[in-house]
């Protein structure tokens, strides 16, 4: 298939691999060109706009860190909207705001043209072996052309819904969930830290009755303080996380622990955590305990 | 070996159980004699007082509902205290405070006894099951000698610490991580739902990426809201939050999940939730967001 | 003096009045033009838009409800920026955003113009009575020209600091110090009220401790459930928790009292008070005690 | 009237005294006794044991730290129970559990003896100049035979109910109305003060739109750092917190607010302020915003 690629972040340098092993035709347009150089050397081509990127193919993928960055290549005369043409797709696989998703999806619309969110569950190294879990929303005719390229890039695909700000809600509330784990660990390994007892052997029991290999990555990631280089930044989980308290107050639904997690990741960007992995907003809860 | 297993709920009959299944030779006792018929029917025989149940066996296993009804078997002319022999081991299994925890470990040492705590995670069917996870804090001689009897109820043994209450603290953390999720699908299950979107969708979403069977089975209790029969009841669940919530004060450590854990169950309660499945917590967030 | 009045709201009608009688000559604006009735009758001049009104007066005053409808009279060819005259004061008494403050700053001082902040803390009958309390936030200079306004308007006068932003701030901060009281009280009176006592005589306690007759007002609303017709809605409150809890992100200062008030804010809004006075934030405590 | 004054610490002493310049015959016990000289001064008598100052006193009136020294000196056979003549009244002015308030009118009525609560709001200073507010809780004929003495100890009396806990339960409430004001002052202070503005003007503010010298008096403390010498611990005022939260879980009413100071109050704690004024739970908001 021809594709494009848009945004070459660690997610989106992991998924381009993927599009370019399994085949496919792949043009790819970053800000900073050069960091397209791993693509194009395993055959990807390079353009020079947005516009440029998109012309010609049937999906355009964009990766990108969030609404402001989607849209300013979305956008204006040399962004995808003047680029795409009829028919083919836009599929946005960023953390985006539920509202940016409703414009986009108009915008394509009135161009003929077609917009799908598909937010991506995973960190850079489950993209790596192909275990990112595919968020989709759209119309079901568009999702099906998709069908080939997300069993490219996941393990498997949930479709959240027939608007595109469906899977971004999705994606926004499957963060909070994580969030919520990280708000929770923290607080426990601060009060069996306070005990003198030991936070790695606390993590191994919950990951154990969990199953979860989720909670045994994060938890010791939390207790070994291995903060950078980070998986996704704090700043970028405040970012996420006032996404998603926009859309509830939107939608008039009160969600008591995001507003504390906010709180948390507030303290922990004071206290001089911002750009590191976001696991750090368990280290709030610590502080808190007086621990250091 | 010869046992005594005092406490014949849920979760006591599946463990009495497992004992006898093993070839044990059990001996039971429960305060309505009535419910250990199920086990004499198996083989065990039926003391009438704590004390005799505990005289003449190796370990004798407590499984009651709360620390006053552990407190009534284990103190007293016809206790337990009084009817365990020198160099025997009594085994809690029940969640209790951290408090009674190191009262008891003071009152058998006293009198030449052994006290260790093994605080147990899953649900019933679980025990059924063998899938239990056993969570140990006692001395590593004792625990050794214990070692039989763990691998015949449970999955796994993680030990916690060489006192007894590490074992009970990192029980009420473990039961603090999963009301943590509970409250987070609560949340996020309201906001979904005010979108018109399907909660079910986003249950199978989140367990996927967790690769949890307990997110999938709790989420969706919570989905079907299926209360009745419940596993473990909001009002013990309230319980064990509570003496989270003393410890944690104890150690100076404030837990604002837990409190709002708490406040979110109070509302529950007072909403006429106190009887059934703890998962009910979640609906507080769901109230709040104008839902049934 | 030559003033001018844009906005006549609920309190800029007030504010109209105050500024006639002490003799001042006054030209007036709203976009719904027959609200300007009784100040026309009172000798005000009615302009047809906001350039017209802000041309030729030492001072042009907005009071209106958000932000957005501070833009819509202040920018544009028939904005206020468009029509003061050179060294002239815009006093922006409205609850707006820092951001906006700032912004008009700027837009001001590039034209020759002033601008200062005077945000107002009192509901409109402690306007009529003359005892609002001002927050003046600008340069000295220009507060001083401002002084015989400020004392006609209101009781007192306390200067934030030398930004016109420092006063919003000052104001936002001012109404969550508010918000604090209702919610504390919210939960006050549900507990007195669970326990079968009278919550007037509570609130008769509490405001002959505080001294506080706000207290007395507050606190006998909320008892008397007198939401309408509302002081200020709960949505507008809700608008202006949002614009705090927006600075203080930005300051990276975490407010967890904020977000309470505003997930009560949303419960309260939920359960149907989005139109009524503000006050009903204390419904909610009340309603997750199982109470109507 | 013939009076006993059982607990001399900083408002005991000041109670004492008023009542001995009012002219009645003062009957005092400490357990240290030596604080007692400066009311033996005045014209005081120094009792024993408990039993001792009650007896042949028509009321007596108890003044100490927590429902432990309260039983401390009711209960056994040198307690005010075992004292007090049939008739005469123990009037309990402590800030003490509804629970032991329940229990404390049960034992005292089954001796023919009264007991109602007398617990009063304001610190030292407001004792010592008549500034006091008493909220009385118990039966009217009672509450009418210590009226001569309420109106010497305070400046006003609200009866919250005809059961001695309902007064306790207001007072309880009182304090959390109080300790809410704390947390929402310190939450503003450190969004001001990250602003780089000024906290004591803001007190100023906000003292003057609320007309209250409770507010200027501790929103100046707070600014200062005034936390030595205690008015009231912090230690002290978490004690207090959890009585109203075991109140509330009683009467299941969910109180955010009040859960939000809990935690406010350990992480204070954490920080070292136990032991000093309880108004230093505000330092936690600054804290956590990354002020020292």
């Amino acid at each position: 298939m021809k594709l494009a690629l848009l945004g070459l972040g660690k997610m989106g340098i992991e998924v381009g691999g993927q599009l370019l092993r399994a085949g496919n035709a792949l043009t790819v347009y970053n800000r900073t060109a050069a960091r397209a150089q791993p693509l194009v050397d395993q055959g990807a081509r390079l353009a020079s706009t947005p516009a440029q990127a998109a012309a010609d193919c049937e999906i355009a993928l964009t990766a990108v860190l969030d609404d402001a960055a989607l849209r300013s290549i979305t956008e204006g005369p040399e962004g995808i909207l003047a680029g795409l043409p009829k028919q083919a797709i836009h599929a946005g696989l960023s953390t985006i705001s539920v509202t940016l998703a409703r414009e986009l999806a108009n915008a394509h619309a009135a161009r003929g043209q077609h917009y799908v969110s598909i937010p991506m569950l995973g960190r850079p190294d489950a993209a790596r072996q192909r275990r990112l879990v595919m968020i989709a929303g759209g119309e079901a005719a568009t999702l099906e052309r998709l069908q080939p390229v997300l069993e490219t890039i996941g393990r498997t695909t949930v479709v959240a819904g027939r608007e595109p700000w469906h899977a971004n809600l999705f994606k926004l509330c499957s963060n909070f969930m994580i969030s919520g784990v990280l708000e929770a660990f923290g607080e426990a390994q601060a009060v069996v830290r306070k005990a003198s007892l030991d936070p790695a052997t606390f993590v191994d029991l919950v990951s154990e009755f969990f199953g979860s290999p989720i909670y045994r990555n994060y938890g010791n990631i939390m207790v070994e303080k291995r903060f950078s280089p980070p998986g996704g930044t704090l700043a970028l989980g405040l970012k996420d996380n006032g996404l998603l308290l926009d859309a509830a107050r939107e939608l008039q639904t009160p969600m008591p622990l995001a507003s504390l997690v906010r709180d948390q990741m507030l303290a922990a960007m004071a206290a001089g955590f911002a750009d590191v992995d976001w696991t750090s907003l368990g280290t709030s809860a610590q502080r808190n305990a007086g621990l250091s």
